[in-house]
This record gives structure tokens, C-alpha cells and sequence, in this order.
């Protein structure tokens, strides 16, 4: 391409005259060709290029959008991402978010590492515009990967020191949301309060440990189990505790579908909850809350609103001169009081 | 390209030669590119243009295979996909067997009509070498889309009439398995058998609709309500067909998740089940039979199957000569019997 001055840069109507299109037509392409008939489009991209027309600074976001697609990768298996209604929550923020800008969402999933290369190249191959990747576990290689790819990207989730400081992320305050669940069952005088936490290798998980330890001090190692965020491994956690700390009287959990199996195991066990166990989750997923016997007591992230905010991000991210990163997001969040704690 | 004799062709060993990589590689890049650096498998890509190379027959599979990618389309809202397991079971098997081939699944679903042209773009993009569209409705205009993207693509379920005839698909065989059973219930000596089916814009709930009165010869309209595959519209169904036919003593119902609602609804009416009323569902899916009260008899059909077919029509069909269809498949049923008939 020529350098060029402000002075002699070509004009979008020289792009639409080139082109044999309207304006209106042209400025549509440039904006990403929403309801543009494809023979158009492609005449439009082609007198863009032989012009070598610039879009002002208001019309680049446009130029950098030119697949009109996003992936959005789950760094899950499937089995995980179609049963746990975190993720369908997550994925409705942005599938929402996403189509309101005519964007098209392809999701990918990850079953095992080896799907970490492939899912690299394919992001690298220039078939999408920009990538949401969350649930990222800190010993996979997918971060750096990701990041080796090019590919403007956004994490939800804050991401774990191998990850590149450089790609910006939405999360919850996940410290803040844990010290408030465990303070509020100090404030209901239990004593030997315990945490099942998610799986060590996530970020989220160790945030909310954190928050744990932030108001017991010293608590003993035996009170902290760990689960992998199902509730499966919820049931088994509180399993274990009841057989190391049968004077455990208030847990708080990191997950309400982990929540859900705790509750089961306390019922099988006779023990009441909340007098004989108090018990706070972690989300405030409505179908997962529905089904807690008795009502949940949980610290509420929006996790539709972080889905959102993620687009608004990348979108932001896409739309900056090179090497500008937006700053990340840290959402509130709220304890929701009900029945069982 | 020059035109070109068997003699004069440019051989795999002159590619690699042209690239500077051994045989092992070219033939790996001409191969789908696994496991090869991306600089290496540019260096080959470019060779082969260069040269003109035509891989012979066997190999010619992988060239259509450039992008290492399928798109999976489901013609449904995320809240259908993210909560109807029949979705998650059809993708296990995609899933499964596009890794098994090193091609990257990635997926869209519909969330309303104004992405019908936007998915189609996606596929005429260049992103995928080929598409796996299933949960088609027969009034909207995406199997149109999808034929006019030119992407090969193979269909979950039979098309209906507006869909090109020539997109290959897999189903099972719907209206045998309805058959199977209605017959089921005749033979238990029921009188008055109901049919709860699945929305009429769908050929999986047609062809049900055709196995139920393959058997029960002109009944009363009314014993023949529509639901739309959903729990709840399965529990309004079940209560209208008590309003309206407070006899009836056998229901076919369409799907499992819709069965599931029936059976709450004959719970709360004070109908035992199955010696008021017996109750046979449709798909055999795990999770819903779980759940259900009493265990739900069913026509089983092999989801995960069948979207492993699906990949695997796929691949022939790209593999081979273009205009060449590979032929659909049908794939049988099997009726559970359990408690609830």
C-alpha cells in the first residue's frame, strides 16, 4: 500500500464508486456487511484493497471484524460443559451479547489435551475475528497456546500466573464473595466451619480458599476438601469431612451444584441443616437453587452479566490501536439469604 | 493450472522437494497437517500450488480437508441446547469421532431468525470443509441457506420436502419405532391410546405421528395433542388429554423429556401409572429414565450413534468424487420395556 497523507487517503466513495455500489452500501461492508448480499461484500473488500482505503478512526473497529465470528472455547470436556448450567449460563450472556452485534458464536470445547494443538491451529487459522476462553486450568497449555495464536482474546476468568498478563479478563470478586459467606456463618456462631473448594488448578477455586482463610486463620487442614465444581465430587467432599470432622457445623462450598451433593450427603447422614449444619454456596444458578432442599443460602455472580461484559471486552480489545489492552473487569457480588444457612 | 497426464504429474516427493521438508511431512500436510508446524505446513501449501499437485485418489481426501474444521449447527435456541440431553448425547458422538479424525468441531446454534443468514455466511466463509446440521424445522429457511452455502453438509434427521434432496442424512427409523410402541400398548389390552407428539415442523415428530396411526386407524383427533420436546409441554399436553378424554388408558409420547412431564401430570390427577394409565416414551435417554416414576418404558434410539454416523457419512461424502451423494442411514430402534407400560 502507497503512504499516504489525510489529504490524498481514497474516500469510502471512492471505495463504493470502485465497488459499482451505494454509499450506504459500502459503509455497511466496511461495518461488517450485516444484510449485504456476499457478490457485494466481495466487491467492496476488493476495491478496499486495491484503494488501499484506510477507515477512519471510527469505521476501524469494522475492519477488524472481518470473519463476523468469535469463538468462545470451554476449556472443558463436553460431558462437563453440557451438564453443569454454569457454562449455559456463561454462554447465554455472550450468545446474546454477541448476536445483538451480528456476530456469529462458534463454540469449541476441550475433551482432553490433546485437543489443545488443534484448537491453536484453528484459532490461528484466521477463521475468527477474536476468542472468549474460559475455565482455564492453570497447568493446561491451552493459555499459552492461546496466546501464541494471535488471536485477540479475552478470558473469563482471572487467569493463573502462566498466562499471558496481556489478555484482559472479566471475573467475579470471588475473595470478597468467599470472605462474606464464610463471615456470615461466623455471624451465626458456628464454630468449626469448613470449605469444599473447586478443583486447585483454577483460579476461581484458589480465590475463594483464599477468601476462606482470610477470616479463619489457621483453620485446621482437615476442614478444607477439594472438589472439581460437580456434584458429584460435592457429595464425596462432605462425605469425608463428616467421617474426619464430625463436629462440623457450618460449610461453606464453592459451587451450588457441589452445594447439591453436600446437602444430599448431610440428609442420608440425619444431620439437619441448617441447625446441625449450616450450609452457603457459591453461583446462585436458579435451576441448581430449585432443586436445594432446604432453599440455598449462596453468594450470587451474575454469571449471564460476566457472559456480557466479556463481548463488551473483546469488542473494546478489537477495536483499540495495537497494544492498547483494556483494562480487566472484577464484578460484585452479593450473599443471598435462604434457608440453609 | 496446466493441464496435466499421469506422466508429466507432479509427485508428492517434487512438493516436498519444492518446500524443503522430507516426504513425511508433505504427506502429513497433504494429510489434514497434524501435528506440523504451522510455518512447515505453509512452506508445503505453497509448493502444492505451485507445482499444481493432485494427490491421487487416496490422498485427495485430505486437500478437501484444508481447514481441519466442522461445523455443527443446531437449529435450536442455547436454552433447548444447554437443557435438553439429547443435544449433549448427539454432540458426544460428533464429538468423539470428529477428535478421533483430528477435525475440530465447532458450534452453532439458532437462537432466533435473524441468524439463519449470518450461520450461512459463517459457512460459505471458508471456515469449514464441511457442516453436520440437525433439529431442522421445516418452516424456516435454514436447510435453503445451508444448500445454498455450498458447504457438503450432512443431515441430522430426514429432510423435510423444502430441504435439497441430495444432502445425504442419518435418522433412526421413527416411524417403526412408533409403531413398535402403540403395538406395545394395543397388546396390553389399553383402548384408548393417546399420542403426545413432537412439533409438527419437525419429520422426527411426523414420522412418529405416521407410526401411531400406522397402527390405530382413524381415532379421535383429540387423543393426538403437539408438544414441542420440552418437559413442561409434555405435563400441558398430558392435562389437556385428561380434560378432553378423561379414558384415555395409553399414551405414546414422543420423547422421553416430554414423557417425564406426563407422568408428573398423571401423578398429581391421581392417575396410577401404568394401571390407569400406561406410558411409553421415546429416545431412552439416561439421565431423563433416571428420573422418571415409575421406570419409563421406551423406544430406544442410539443418539450417540448416530451422530457418530453422522461424522462418518461426512467424511465419505467429502471424500469423494464431487456429485457423488453417499446413500442416508437408518438406523433401528428398540423398545424398552419397563415399568411405566
Amino acid at each position: 500500500m502507497l503512504e499516504q497523507t489525510a489529504a490524498n487517503r481514497p474516500t469510502l466513495e471512492a471505495v463504493a464508486a470502485r465497488a459499482g455500489v451505494s454509499r450506504a452500501t459500502a459503509s455497511r461492508v466496511v461495518n461488517g456487511g450485516a444484510g449485504v448480499r456476499q457478490p457485494l461484500v466481495d466487491k467492496v473488500r476488493a476495491a478496499v484493497d486495491e484503494l488501499g482505503y484506510v477507515p477512519n478512526h471510527a469505521a476501524r473497529s469494522l475492519v477488524t471484524r472481518r470473519h463476523g465470528a468469535v469463538a468462545v472455547v470451554i476449556a472443558e470436556p463436553e460431558f462437563r460443559v453440557f451438564s453443569d448450567p454454569f457454562f449455559a449460563q456463561q454462554l447465554r450472556g455472550i450468545s446474546r451479547e454477541l448476536t445483538s452485534n451480528d456476530i456469529q458464536l462458534v463454540l469449541l470445547w476441550v475433551e482432553n489435551e490433546s485437543d489443545h494443538e488443534r484448537i491453536a491451529r484453528y484459532l490461528a487459522g484466521g477463521h475468527v475475528d477474536g476468542a472468549i476462553a474460559f475455565s482455564l486450568h492453570g497447568d493446561g497449555r491451552l493459555p499459552a497456546l492461546i496466546t501464541g495464536s494471535k488471536v485477540p482474546t479475552v478470558l473469563g476468568g482471572r487467569p493463573g500466573a502462566e498466562a499471558s498478563p496481556a489478555l484482559p479478563y472479566v471475573d467475579c470478586d470471588n475473595r470478597g464473595g468467599a470472605r462474606e459467606a464464610v463471615r456470615h456463618l461466623v455471624s451465626l456462631g458456628r464454630r468449626t466451619i469448613a470449605h469444599i473448594a473447586g478443583p486447585s488448578d483454577q483460579t476461581s477455586a484458589l480465590d475463594r480458599i483464599a477468601g476462606y482463610h482470610d477470616v479463619l486463620v489457621d483453620p485446621d487442614p482437615e476442614l478444607l476438601r477439594e472438589g472439581h465444581f460437580t456434584e458429584e465430587s460435592g457429595a464425596r467432599a462432605m462425605a469425608e469431612l463428616l467421617d474426619r470432622r464430625p463436629d462440623v457445623d457450618g460449610v461453606f462450598v464453592a459451587s451450588d451444584l457441589m452445594a447439591l451433593g453436600a446437602l444430599r450427603v448431610l440428609h442420608e447422614r440425619g444431620r439437619r441443616v441448617p441447625r446441625d449444619v449450616a450450609v452457603v454456596g457459591f453461583d446462585d444458578m436458579e435451576t441448581v437453587v430449585r432443586a436445594s432442599d432446604p432453599a440455598l443460602t449462596t453468594v450470587r455472580q451474575d454469571v449471564e452479566g460476566l457472559g456480557r461484559l466479556s463481548v463488551k471486552l473483546l469488542l473494546k480489545l478489537l477495536n483499540r490501536p495495537a497494544g492498547h489492552v483494556p483494562a480487566s473487569v472484577i464484578m460484585p457480588t452479593t450473599l443471598i439469604r435462604r434457608a440453609s444457612a
